[in-house]
């Protein structure tokens, strides 16, 4: 493993949230990479996440389990890329653990929403806060269209304020 | 960049390669990791690689374009995940560079016999030679069959036959 990839980001393909939160990077990265303390964050309310499994280094797994208000679960299964640690997380849902590629979704399953990318989740220093960047990848214009109307922004932002609610109670 | 993953086969799922040749795995890693070499062997004649492109990180690009004899092109794009030099090479056709999910193959493009996995690519030390193992790693059983007859077994060890020769001459 030598140098870490440089993500270009393509706007037609990609959505990208860029914010200051004044928490350091450190308790952030603990914040992605530890399951109990993901779960109080990583779903917007009234939505939860349930469960939480991370295997954190290149091909482990990447488990989350979201319950919706009305109680149905959501699994979703991916694969860590890159860890860095404080600075970059990179897993995608193109792969199952092992680096394995993911099963074709049944209709079903698509209907409800399964979007395929990988994330880049970059975290720099900036005063005693830090820069946040998530970066989702997509293979196709309607999967980033997709994504966009599911309220990316919105979602990860929220996202983002529970996790750093969650920081200051730690 | 921690721990290498274990890759577990499953033989629903996977196709292996496991041979023993007479050349050291540094020279296999040579042939496996340098264009001007891997053109020579990597597609069984009379198939030939007109063209690779190497980009040697996890992240980077693995691109051929493969000519059948009857001068039809293929280009393949595929993504570097891990880079274990002289141990263990692995990439994926599920993801482009940069990690970016693979976009759908047109219809056609799938019929021509696209198939989507990912290559663990491993080199132990035999001797005064290489013990030589080609996992492929396959999301549906359909994509392990249909690879299966495509000639997976004949193809690959025909392409290491070649490959061995090639360094043979270096």
């Amino acid at each position: 493993m030598t140098r870490s990839t440089v993500h270009q980001s393509d706007p037609r393909l990609d959505l990208v949230l860029e914010r200051i939160v004044d928490i350091p990077r450190e308790l952030v990265w603990i914040a992605w990479t530890t399951p109990e303390h993901l779960k109080k964050w990583f779903t917007p309310a009234p939505w939860t996440t349930v469960d939480c499994e991370i295997d954190l280094r290149p091909g482990g797994i990447f488990r989350t389990v979201m319950r919706s208000p009305e109680g149905q679960e959501f699994p979703n299964v991916g694969c860590y890329l890159e860890v860095i640690k404080n600075e970059k997380l990179v897993w995608t849902t193109a792969l199952a653990p092992g680096y394995r590629p993911s099963s074709r979704p049944s209709v079903e399953v698509a209907e409800c929403g399964l979007i395929v990318f990988t994330a880049v989740i970059s975290f720099e220093p900036h005063g005693n806060g830090t820069k946040y960047t998530a970066l989702a990848i997509h293979g196709e214009v309607e999967d980033r269209k997709k994504h966009e109307e599911m309220g990316f922004q919105d979602g990860w932002g929220k996202a983002l304020d529970q996790l750093v609610a969650v920081v200051k109670k730690m």
